[in-house]
C-alpha cells in the first residue's frame, strides 16, 4: 500500500474487501452477533459452518446409533487419517502426522525422542520469546532426565524479536536440539524455519518446530525443509474448536529410531492381541498413546477441509494483505493516539496477527471487549493482539476495529477500569 | 435366585424388569434400532440423551457465539468442576479429582509421580491381568527412569482370576507402587482394593488403581480406603463418549509433593502471567498439562448428572442381580451348548460385565453381531464378553441375547465366518 496516496476510512476497506477472493469463505463460519469484531482467531478460530452438523452426526449416528461399531467405521484410523490432512496443509507426506493429545503432551513425547536420539548431547538451545508451556515442558524433559541438560534460553533484544544471529550462533556440537516456536506468540515474528532448520544440523542438532501459531495461517513445507519434528494446535488457525486434540509430525527417516516415551496401547503394533509386553507401532503411529477425544477428534475436519479448499498460498496473501492493511491503520490513526507497533514491519517476518502496545493496553483491551463489540486479547505488559484470519476477516473489520480503538482512547472510555488483572483472562 | 425353581423365559425377565426401580433411567438413553441388543457398555457407554442437546450448545452457543470468552464462563474450570462430580461418585472429597488427557497419559503421571515419592524403592508391583496397556504405561516408566526398577507381574493360576495373595505377599520394602486394575478387563474380577492399598500401605508402599472398569458401576471409596492414585477412563459405564478424555485422583495428603512429569500450563500456578519458569500449581491440578478438548470434556457431565441422580448403590444392586441373572443363564441355558462361565460366581468378586468362554467363541461372536442384532465384545481366546449397563440393561435384553446365543450355537451359524482375525476389532 502506498502511504503517500493512503486515506484511511470504511470506503478503502469496502474496496478491499470487494477484490478479495476469498471472501465468499466468510460465509463458511458461523457468524456471532453482527456487530462483533472477533480478532482473536489465533487463539481461539471461529466455528465453521458444517462443524455443528459434523459433530452432531458423530454424537448422534456414530456414537448413538453405530455405538461401539463405530470404531472399526472411522474413529480408529481418524488420528492418522486427519493427521494426514494436516500434513498436506503443512508440507508433509502421508504416514509423518497425527492428531494426538495436546501440544504440550506432543511436544513432550518429541523432546523426549529426540533428546535420546542425541545421548552424548547435553544442550536444549531456545529463546525467551518461546511460547511459555513449550519451555515448561522442556524443563520437565531435562527435569526427568537427571538434570544433566542445560536450557539455553537466547534472550531477545527488546522482548518482542528474536536474536536470530545469537540463536544460531548458540548452536554447537553439545546442542541436541532446537526447539521455537515459528511464529512468536507476541509479537507473530516469523522464524526462519529454513536457516534454523539448516544450522541446527550443520550442528547436528535436531529441530523441533511449535506451529501453533503458524499452521493455516503461513507455508510451511516441513519435508522439503528437512524439519525433523513439529507439533502444534489445530483450534487457532485450524479452527478445530476449543481444546481439539493437537497434531505432531516425525520425518519419515526418523521413524524408525525415535521413540516415545510413553507407551500405550495405541503406539502398540498389534493392540488388539493385548500382549502383555509393548511393542511399538511401526511408523509415527507409535507416538499416540491412548483413545483419542473423538467428538473433538472429528470436529477438527470440516474446517480442514475449508482450508485445503482456500489454498494456503492464497491465505497467506490475504494474511499479508490484512496485517499490512492493520499496519499502516496502527500507523496514521493509532500512533498519534500513543500506540506502538509490537509485531514486525516486514510482513516476510509477519504472522497473522499484530501486536500493538499502548501503556494502557490492559484497560483498552477491557474497554474494546465490554463496551465495544471488539475481540482481540491482552498479553502482559502492553500488547493487544489483533488476530486476522484470512477466511473470515474482512478488511471492513480491520477498519472498524482501528476506529473502535481510537474512539476508546479519545474518549478515554478505559478509564472506568481498575489496571488490577482479572484473575482469568 | 434359586436355582431349584428358576424356569428361565421371557417371562420371568419380564417380571425381574417391572420390579427394578432403575428401570425410568433406560429412557434417558438414545435407543438405537430397537431389535438391537447393546452389550458393550463396558466398551463404549450408550449416549444420554440429554448430551447431544448438552454438545450442542457446547458447539453452538458457547464456541460458535461465545468464541474466546467461553474460556472465562466455564470452560478454564470444567476440569475440576466435572473432575468433582466424578470425585463424589468414587468417594473423593472436592479439590482431588481432575479430568485430563488419556487414561495412558494420566496413568503415566502418577505412576512417574509416585516412584519419585519411593525414590530408594525399586520394585512396581502388578499381575498379568492387569490391563495391556497400564503394563505398557509402567514398562515405559521403567525405561525413562534408567531401568533400574522391577515391573513384578504376579501370575494368575488361570489366566482370568487373580492370585491375591501372590499379590499381597509380593509387596515388601522394596516396592515403591501396587498399581492394578480394579475390575479385570477379561473376567470381571473385582480386586479387593481395601485390602490392597492396606497391604501396600503396611509395606510402605503406594498403591494406584485403575478404575477404568469399575467406576460407574461399583461403589468406590477412594478417601475411605486411604487410595493414594487413582486414574480411570470416563467412556465406559460413565457413558460421557468415545474417547471422552480420563480422570485421575490426587490424594489431599499427597498433593504437596506429588509432581507431575509433564510440566504445561494448565497445571502452572499463574498461567497467564506467561512466567519463562514453571511453578507448579498448588494442588492436584497441577496434574493438569495441555488445554483439554473440551467438546469431549463437556459432552461427559450429563451423564455423571444421571449416574449422581441414579446414585452408586441402586446400580451396583442391579448390576449385581443382572450379572447373577446372566449367570444362572450361563449355567441353564449356555452350559450344555460348551460355554463356561470366565467371571467370578461371587457376586461380591464380581464387576459389571460376564464373559463367557466357548472353544468357537471368536465366530460365535461375529455370528452375534452380524446377523443376530447383539454386541458384545470379544476377548482373546475365548471370551465373549457381555457388559450389563443398570441404566440401560434391562432383564429382557439378557435373556434375549442369551436366547440368540443358543441360536447361534444350536444352528452352527458362526459356521461362516473365518476363525483368521479381522485386523481391528
Amino acid at each position: 500500500m502506498d502511504l503517500t496516496t493512503f486515506k484511511p476510512g470504511a470506503d478503502l476497506a469496502r474496496r478491499l474487501d470487494e477484490q478479495d477472493e476469498l471472501a465468499p469463505f466468510r460465509t463458511a463460519f458461523v457468524a456471532a452477533d453482527a456487530d462483533l469484531i472477533y480478532l482473536d482467531g489465533n487463539s481461539l478460530g471461529r466455528l465453521p459452518a458444517q462443524t455443528p452438523q459434523r459433530v452432531q452426526a458423530t454424537v448422534e449416528q456414530e456414537w448413538g446409533q453405530g455405538l461401539i461399531r463405530s470404531w472399526n467405521a472411522g474413529w480408529y484410523q481418524a488420528p492418522a487419517r486427519i493427521g494426514d490432512k494436516i500434513g498436506e496443509l503443512i508440507g508433509a507426506g502421508p504416514g509423518q502426522v497425527v492428531v494426538s493429545d495436546s501440544t504440550s503432551v506432543n511436544l513432550f513425547k518429541l523432546a523426549m525422542a529426540a533428546l535420546a536420539l542425541r545421548p552424548e548431547r547435553d544442550q536444549i538451545v531456545s529463546d525467551v520469546l518461546n511460547f511459555p508451556t513449550d519451555l515448561y515442558v522442556l524443563e520437565s524433559c531435562i527435569r526427568l532426565l537427571g538434570g544433566r541438560h542445560r536450557l539455553h534460553l537466547v534472550p531477545s533484544p527488546d522482548g518482542m524479536t528474536p536474536d536470530q544471529t545469537a540463536l544460531f550462533a548458540a548452536l554447537d556440537e553439545r546442542t541436541a536440539l532446537l526447539s521455537l516456536s515459528h511464529v512468536e506468540f507476541k509479537s507473530a515474528y516469523l522464524y526462519d524455519a529454513v536457516t534454523g532448520t539448516e544450522r541446527a544440523h550443520r550442528a547436528g542438532a535436531l529441530v523441533l518446530w511449535d506451529l501453533s501459531h503458524s499452521a493455516g495461517a503461513v507455508p510451511i513445507e516441513l519435508d522439503r525443509w528437512g524439519v525433523d519434528l513439529a507439533v502444534g494446535c489445530t483450534y487457532k488457525y485450524l479452527n478445530g474448536g476449543p481444546g481439539a486434540p493437537a497434531f505432531l509430525y516425525v520425518r519419515r527417516d526418523l521413524q524408525e529410531t525415535a521413540l516415545s516415551p510413553i507407551w500405550g496401547w495405541y503406539g502398540q503394533r498389534s493392540p488388539f492381541s493385548f500382549d502383555l509386553h509393548y511393542e511399538q507401532a511401526e511408523g509415527v503411529t507409535r507416538f499416540l498413546v491412548g483413545t483419542p477425544p473423538v467428538l473433538s477428534l472429528q470436529a477438527i475436519e470440516p474446517a480442514l477441509d475449508l482450508i485445503l479448499e482456500a489454498g494456503i498460498d492464497r491465505i497467506r496473501k490475504k494474511s499479508v494483505q490484512l496485517t499490512s492493511y492493520l499496519v499502516t491503520l496502527v500507523d496514521t490513526v493509532l500512533a498519534p493516539l500513543g500506540f506502538t507497533l509490537g509485531s514486525p514491519r516486514d510482513p516476510a517476518r509477519r504472522g497473522s496477527h499484530v501486536s500493538i502496545r499502548h501503556p494502557e493496553g490492559y484497560r483498552i483491551n477491557r474497554a474494546l471487549i465490554e463496551e465495544m463489540a471488539v475481540l482481540p486479547d491482552f498479553r502482559e505488559p502492553d500488547n493487544i493482539r489483533l488476530g486476522l484470519s484470512p477466511l473470515y476477516t474482512s478488511f471492513v473489520d480491520v477498519w472498524t476495529a482501528v476506529d473502535r480503538i481510537r474512539q476508546v482512547v479519545e474518549e478515554e472510555r478505559y478509564h472506568h477500569y481498575p489496571v488490577e488483572r482479572l484473575p482469568v483472562t
